[in-house]
């Protein structure tokens, strides 16, 4: 059992966890499998107070180092699914689930526009996670569209136990279909289905029949992330604090709402780990 | 008519400021007098993401350093008071009145006791600035309680205009009183009137007869600073925008309430200077 979980390994997420570590919390970063992030493709940075005229991969080196140096380290996990137990929570990342008394979620900026019958049909067809929900299609039909390679090693799994795997990147690859698995083209446009589940999958060039979809994303639509987080014009509603609507739970940085800042996200982080040091020193006591 | 003042000279300050360049606005900096701060105080600090294992006084010089590579000069000057004037605010700072169209407050944790009786006699004997309100006293007897040296020159300019002059020190100080300025001792406790003003001082050590009595503090207390300002638990009310409940002033860091953390006022002054340059760009056009 963790004091907390941290989701995310942006910014927001790294600043979060020093000032943990300083409070001698036990904590695990959740950071997520993509590698290339808003900010690492920023040429200049003049505008976080210290650092001047840096890009945007040099400043998240600087960040690691920092991070290293305090003896912290990150999870190249994905965290899927955040379960509310009533007094603590439970993180489905996969192949993994930890326990932790609060989460700070810096899941970066947040993804706004769902697929047209994503959300209708989530949980009917939909998902997130192919390790964690592939078996239920065994000898089925699935299509994963995935925005960046993990998808890749989905779809071989998915191969092995599903009669026919599509294959849509929404990234340049090389990837090579064999067996059963094959590469769709252009853009994703619909899930479809009946009264009860998913039927097919429409895309820019054409319709196929599938019986379940994945989206490998690099950002889960926060409100999927957790049941009854409550949300302000696409972002996570916190207060000054960095406080949720659910208590125990803290968002900062970019999914927290505009600006999308770094100096901002570093403050956020700053303060949504004091805020969950507050909670957990008045509500864990032993 | 600057397009935005920014009060204090902290890490809020000069975040706001990189940001204020950055956005190619005309701003000014009123940093105050102070030179001791509480961060320049700090042996060591750990949780400023990017920057490790820095004291206080170091990182204010790296900061400062980065200010001057962007060409931005603080001014150090005290902002005694600001007035609403409808479509912009006047500052005064003593001998120099500014205007600018908003206001971004940073200027460090809000000072919440005040002395018995300060509030009250307001103006009506109290002031905190000899230069604006020291004519007003011509040959009567005045006292200065000052937090910082300069309040020396405060008392040699009034014991130019005023028959006598007590100064209490409340920091280490080798000051060497002359002609009719006289060191008091201890602490202050209450400022004393009758109906109309002020009429003596008590101290931990004596009590004087005075006809006023000036306060010369490294912060100001920030309800003084801008009539009508909201404030919530003693720091400057601040929705996530940082706007204050008067339209066109920000405020941020410690000034803007807990965590008194640096990383915080780092994020904070750069969402109020993007917020300040929002609200000119909806409400200043051409």
């Amino acid at each position: 059992m963790f004091d907390a979980a941290i989701v995310g390994g942006g910014p927001a997420a790294m600043s979060a966890a020093l000032n943990l570590k300083i409070r001698n919390k036990d904590f695990i970063i959740l950071a997520g499998t993509d590698k290339v992030t808003g900010l690492s493709k920023a040429p200049n940075i003049e505008n976080y107070l210290g650092i001047n005229n840096i890009s945007g991969q040099e400043l998240i080196s600087i960040y690691e180092k920092h991070l290293e140096e305090m003896g912290i380290e990150k999870k190249n996990e994905m965290a899927y699914n955040i379960l509310n137990m009533g007094d603590y929570f439970t993180i489905n990342a996969g192949n993994n689930f930890y326990d932790a008394k609060t989460i700070i979620i810096a899941t970066g900026k947040a993804r706004n526009k769902l697929l047209d019958g994503e959300e209708q049909y989530l949980g009917r067809g939909v998902g997130y996670c192919a390790t964690c929900d592939g078996p239920l299609y065994r000898n089925k039909t699935v299509a994963i569209v995935s925005e960046n390679e993990e998808g890749e090693e989905e779809a071989r799994f998915l191969s092995e136990i599903c009669s026919k795997v599509y294959y849509l990147p929404l990234y340049k690859t090389s990837f090579t279909t064999n067996g059963n698995i094959s590469l769709l083209k252009g853009k994703p446009i619909s899930v479809i289905g009946n009264e009860n589940k998913v039927t097919s999958l429409s895309t820019s060039e054409e319709k196929i029949d599938i019986d379940a979809v994945f989206f490998i994303r690099n950002v889960l639509p926060v409100n999927q992330l957790l049941d009854g987080l409550e949300l302000e014009d696409g972002s996570i509603k916190v207060d000054r604090s960095m406080a949720t609507n659910i208590p125990g739970v803290f968002a900062c940085g970019d999914c927290a709402g505009k600006p999308f800042q770094i100096a901002k996200a570093v403050g956020e982080g700053n303060v949504a780990a004091l805020s969950s040091v507050k909670y957990l020193d008045k509500n864990m006591e032993v």
